[in-house]
């Protein structure tokens, strides 16, 4: 049963021409109701599919968008892809996914191989090491329109989805001041990624405002996963002076390191009061509940790949041409870890 | 910049014959090293993208794999998801990606689609409607193998990797009547699906192996989110008899179900010991920490793509006819929020 259904079998099959067949599954209005039901029917029950690859040769669109993500398994990126799933899927487009597990090496090797199976589109967020996106280039010089989500690209000329980094963290500072904190670990990720880098600046900016000197040894540089969290929690414990605030640039991190400092037996918020990114599940269950920043990824997601889509439309070539930056709303949301009398 | 560039191309521009560029580029080894590398670098240069289309024309294999999952926004269907991907690109591999949204009517629509794309494999976690799986009939017909992982189809004749979901369902109850519970709850999924159909029995078994009448009142069926996790609380605060155990088939809806009980002033384990299912990193982190079973995604994603890549090897067709499932290890985690000094 592996022989290939073409519409000469079921041309033969119904005794009808070629023709007539190649018509009706095109719904050419030239073939009538009646024969066309018996053609689609035939052609269903025989197993004929529609030969996509030759038809994708002839129009060079393949119908499939490529992504790429750091990962797979992160709440963020899963929620990210639930978005552009949905959007493609209803627009009739297939995704294909790849992760470049942080690697820059591996991220080249991915869009590689997008390149060769000739997706219409590409969406990207950068791995951690990536300093350049020339490997992107030879979509570019083919048309092929590539979007960055999350972690972008300054200056590729490329559009970039994004939130306004800067300004979360600056209110996500703000607040923890205004609680009464002095003094504030900021944990992060690499700041080659636009993502910490922006954040750290909305740090800054925030205790520049409230006169409150930067000090570098309160910024902390790290994996932002579960384990990091506990690392991180025990070298707060270390330090000759605790803290009174913490922000920290992922949720999950954050909780960890909630967990680790409570059972040094620190007291959240009246110790240490706490904030952390991105309004995962994890933020609403742990105890206390978690100050943290709404990011929409599932917003994020149907952005980017409505944008991609629209760009791809006949009539709408260069949409993306003039765009820059599409920036989402983002906001904070104030919990019990940072709320608490002001101490001050 | 929108002409394809060919192998016509490369040989003009380097004075070559088109078969020295063809034979190059396919590494054929008539041609000597020296040449291949300027054969190689100018087609780089140049913008020439192999023509995979027309080759898998000719092969007829797109290196394609299709998954189908009822969620991409999932914990557990994104750790499978990543080791999926890991195993695949490894192997030269590309994902194609869908999301069934829990219907069945969609799932058939994403089937067909991978169909058209003549995807060399498909891999499905089934939609909680779906019936029956004649859907994927044309695929077998077609000689291409479907993989179930994680929500299977009984006496379909495709390879399913499970764990024993009756076995690990058995082993939470087990240890909630060996902490002294007698009136136990199991909030669990649709029993139109294997999962949870198997843990209802494992559950019945645990309960009737210790001489505990079922009361089909103590089963509660749900979406197993975050949402339902507090309306399952509040069903149980509204009980006559509050009961002593509580066995729920997913973490987070564990966890937000721990959090209303406890706002409500019910204390975990002593009046109620919890057991959820996962192994999430929510399990780790809530407090008390949650009592769970380990199911590897991660490494059911390795298992299942390695098994269907193996299938499609030359040497190795039919690796998976005889095969009807795959069983991983998991393993009941007991953590605090079901451990409590026997109060019988």
């Amino acid at each position: 049963m592996n022989k290939e259904i073409t519409i000469y079998d079921i041309a033969k099959d119904l005794g009808v021409s070629p023709t007539t067949v190649s018509r009706a599954l095109n719904d050419h209005p030239a073939v009538n109701v009646k024969t066309k039901q018996k053609i689609f029917d035939a052609a269903k029950q025989m197993g004929y599919r529609s030969n996509v690859f030759a038809s994708n040769l002839r129009s060079k669109k393949t119908n499939n968008i490529g992504i790429i993500v750091p990962r797979l398994n992160s709440s963020f990126q899963s929620s990210v892809l639930a978005g552009m799933e949905k959007v493609a899927n209803d627009a009739g487009f297939n995704l294909i996914i790849s992760q470049s597990l942080e690697s820059s090496e591996k991220e080249k090797a991915n869009a590689r191989t997008m390149f060769n199976s000739r997706v219409d589109g590409l969406l990207v967020s950068l791995a951690s090491n990536t300093e350049n996106v020339e490997h992107f280039n030879a979509f570019l010089d083919k048309g092929t329109p590539v979007l960055f989500f999350d972690r972008v690209a300054s200056n590729s000329g490329c559009t970039g989805v994004v939130i306004d980094n800067t300004q979360a963290a600056y209110n996500a500072t703000k607040h923890l001041i205004e609680q009464g904190c002095k003094n504030i670990i900021h944990v992060l990720g690499n700041t080659k990624i636009n993502v910490y880098a922006d954040r750290l600046k909305g740090y800054k900016y925030a205790l520049m405002d409230h006169e409150i000197p930067f000090n570098s040894k309160n910024v902390i540089y790290s994996d932002l996963n579960e384990e990091a969290g506990e690392d991180i929690a025990n070298k707060i414990i270390n330090k000759k002076t605790l803290p009174d605030g913490l922000f920290v640039s992922n949720d999950a991190c954050a909780a960890s390191c909630i967990q680790t400092l409570k059972q040094a037996g620190i007291r959240i918020p009246e110790d240490i009061a706490v904030v952390g990114f991105n309004n995962d599940i994890i933020s609403r269950l742990i105890e206390p509940n978690l100050t943290t920043t709404h990011y929409p990824g599932y917003e994020m997601g149907e952005v980017a790949m409505k944008n991609l889509i629209n760009h791809l439309g006949d009539n709408s070539k260069g949409v993306l041409q003039n765009t820059n930056t599409i920036t989402l709303r983002s906001e904070l949301i104030v919990r019990s870890s940072s709320l608490r009398q002001k101490t001050t």
